[in-house]
């Protein structure tokens, strides 16, 4: 009998070039070209895994390099061994004695090793024929458990507290499936608020969000305090009081900065305040949450692991965890991360946009709704309406909600057309116009 | 009049098959292959920078794609503006926003980063014809402060704090540097304690550091407790009890293992446990430290930034600052390390081995001695006894002290006859046999 096994690893270098419209522009990221380090596995009886790193442009190239130096890992394969245990190969990607010097478990590197595991899982679950969400939920609550690496967690989770929290929510399980795919899951918006918009177009697409049944929008923030006091005070004006508004800093302040910013605009009555200091500072968010309450704090989209989601929670540091699909190395370090998450209560948010990171990450969120959690109070998935439409399963949003996804896989996979055009430097779209990504 | 500026950047992969024999194998790294994403600014005037990024075989060729797509950024500079002001440069390569989306400032191309930025002070001593621990203690408090990034620093440390600590020691910076010069800096000795290594080559090499002077040895720890038991008992019984024992885990550890694994070590009174956990872990140091007291904990070589180091010091999570060479983003940082840890008054050893660790930090070590701190108490060099004869300007020692070097430069670069030999994978030390590090 033949073994089906991964014959192929494909990276692509895949660069859309939204700086040409400032797209996606914050007080940190001025230009991004939304950018993937794509990867495909190809195996020997014909299914795909489709999975991607999200970059914003320069580097992308470095990313695709690390797919490739850790696609030795994965070619060869069987498939079968691969589908039933992705966390064996998740341990081994991130642990390999060498690789390892070059993070540990962060950065180029580690987002590689979650590229390779979400294309596995997208593997997986298209093989079982049901979205990843639903696949994830369909796990025993061992069998979910034996995807984690404890190694640095038990001082905040152990095993058996990870069995006790999905056993409670087991229950319930088959309920909230019914109620998701009924009804779908909260979404909140950045559309609107993006720093390079002028002021005309911040309030037309604030008012545009309401009346797409939005309940929280997101703005950038941290360019210039009085920029962000005129904009913010255009954005409370035109949704009104009920209206949630989170503003998002995007790193750009020390802790002083953060506290003094955030209290010059706290008049107009910001929800949260997203990525207020470096994403490595624990201590840092915890003192900027300390003196900006009842202003929440929210990062997660550049936490690089476990061990620092563990330790903001830990600290009383954030208010919601968002979580990210592609930070992280992969749906097994996300799984930690959503259970840390319940154990101290916090509600998860994931980061999303840049280019299918709604795509991947909704399908976390419904898993959390469904099996951890048990809850969509207080949680709501970032939607940006940027380069769906490279998608073969893009994602839906209806009034205001992700529509559960029901193809099976991770949604992760993108036209073949995106992906000629697209492709950098060679594509037809920067074979045209050489962009701000081409040079430093 | 034409400007001298940066004609190229070569980036070399070399990689030494430290494997064969395991030196420097430890409980994480049983058979690293020390080697280095090594690189040369070449200057129209003829003047060279060198530097590297330290690693341990697979992935190096990672670390030189991300050199490459960073020196963009560096070929076509004026050398004048480069050498008087490294900061700039450093910001611009750590702040670049697409690249940043990588880190940030952290992993891969936060240490390239960091290579580049090295390359630039070795370049800027050898054109001033010192040695860079002497270039940059005869610079102003005022310029030394002016090469930091502070933004995420100030709730810790700020411009005028670290002003004071530099102007404090100005006085007596000349006398140090005398003292130096004819005493060099205390070193501590790795070389007994490999876990490879047999018991037998254990004793023999204890002896012969306390004969060559060492007060200070450090043994690696963490592969099996019984193993560790008999290891340190050894040890212990060799040097006798005035010869400091520390002992290194290299991460294997999640706080409780920590914990249990040293009071069981206690008995043979170690002097620090260094990575106890993950390098990230700023709580969980803070714990173990409250509980392997008065065992010091000392953490640093894979501690990824200033901002981790600054919530180490915040949290009283060590009692030992390691900083490294070549793992945050070059000499600038470095430089706000050195005043974190003077801030809170704690030693700094730093880590040193692998290849050409030892050859570059000494020079951080003698400047904070000089300028900084002011103090050889409570502070040694890690020194071990490889790959030195690579380098043309090798570290010397001398009854268990670093000699000061005097060589102009950062003591970064490799002969071209060892470059030739261990280029990889085309140098001849890889063509006649492939190793461990060519494959995954």
């Amino acid at each position: 009998m033949v073994i089906d096994r991964v014959l192929s690893v494909d990276t692509i270098d895949i660069r859309f070039p939204t700086s040409r419209h400032r797209d996606g522009s914050d007080a940190m990221n001025p230009f991004p070209d939304y950018s993937a380090a794509y990867v495909v596995l190809r195996t020997s009886a014909g299914a795909e895994g489709h999975g991607f790193v999200f970059t914003v442009g320069r580097g992308t190239e470095i990313e695709v390099a690390a797919l490739r130096s850790l696609a030795g890992m994965v070619i060869g394969q069987p498939v079968d061994e691969l589908v039933a245990d992705p966390g064996s190969l998740a341990r081994r990607l991130i642990g390999d004695s060498q690789i390892r010097w070059l993070g540990p478990e962060k950065g180029v590197v580690h987002m590689a090793a979650g590229g390779l595991v979400n294309a596995v899982w997208d593997l997986a679950a298209r093989r079982a024929g049901t979205p990843l969400w639903k696949f994830l939920s369909a796990l025993a609550p061992e069998d979910l458990v034996a995807q984690i690496d404890f190694r640095y967690l038990r001082d905040a989770l152990t095993e058996d507290e990870a069995l006790d929290l999905l056993r409670s929510a087991a229950a319930g399980r088959a309920g909230r499936e019914r109620l998701l795919l009924a009804e779908g899951y909260p979404a909140y918006t950045t559309t609107p608020g993006w720093l390079g918009y002028d002021d005309e177009k911040l309030a037309r697409l604030c008012r545009e969000a309401v009346g797409s049944g939005y309940r929280l929008i997101k703005l950038k923030v941290g360019g210039d305090l009085a920029d962000d006091v005129r904009r913010l005070g255009i954005a409370r004006q035109v949704v009104g009081p009920d209206i949630r508004i989170a503003v998002d800093a995007n790193q750009i302040w020390g802790v002083p900065d953060a506290i003094e910013w955030m209290r010059a605009l706290s008049p107009f009555d910001p929800y949260w305040i997203e990525e207020p200091t470096s994403p490595d500072d624990v201590l840092g968010h915890a003192a900027v949450r300390r003196a900006v309450a009842p202003v929440k704090v929210a990062t997660g989209e550049h936490v690089h692991n476990a061990v620092m989601f563990k330790q903001l929670l830990q600290a009383g540091a954030v208010d919601v965890v968002q979580i990210d699909a592609c930070r992280v190395g992969g749906v097994n370090e996300n799984l930690a991360i959503l259970l840390l998450a319940a154990k101290f209560g916090v509600p998860v948010c994931p980061h999303a946009g840049g280019v299918g990171l709604c795509e991947l990450v909704q399908h976390l969120a419904m898993f959390d709704f469904v099996a951890v959690s048990g809850s969509t109070d207080e949680r709501a998935i970032e939607y940006v309406d940027h380069l769906h439409e490279h998608f073969v399963d893009p994602v839906r949003i209806d009034n205001g909600r992700y529509l559960a996804p029901t193809a099976a896989g991770m949604s992760a996979q993108m036209l073949a057309a995106s992906l000629d055009e697209y492709r950098f430097p060679d594509g037809r779209a920067w074979a045209a116009a050489p962009a701000t990504t081409a040079t430093a």
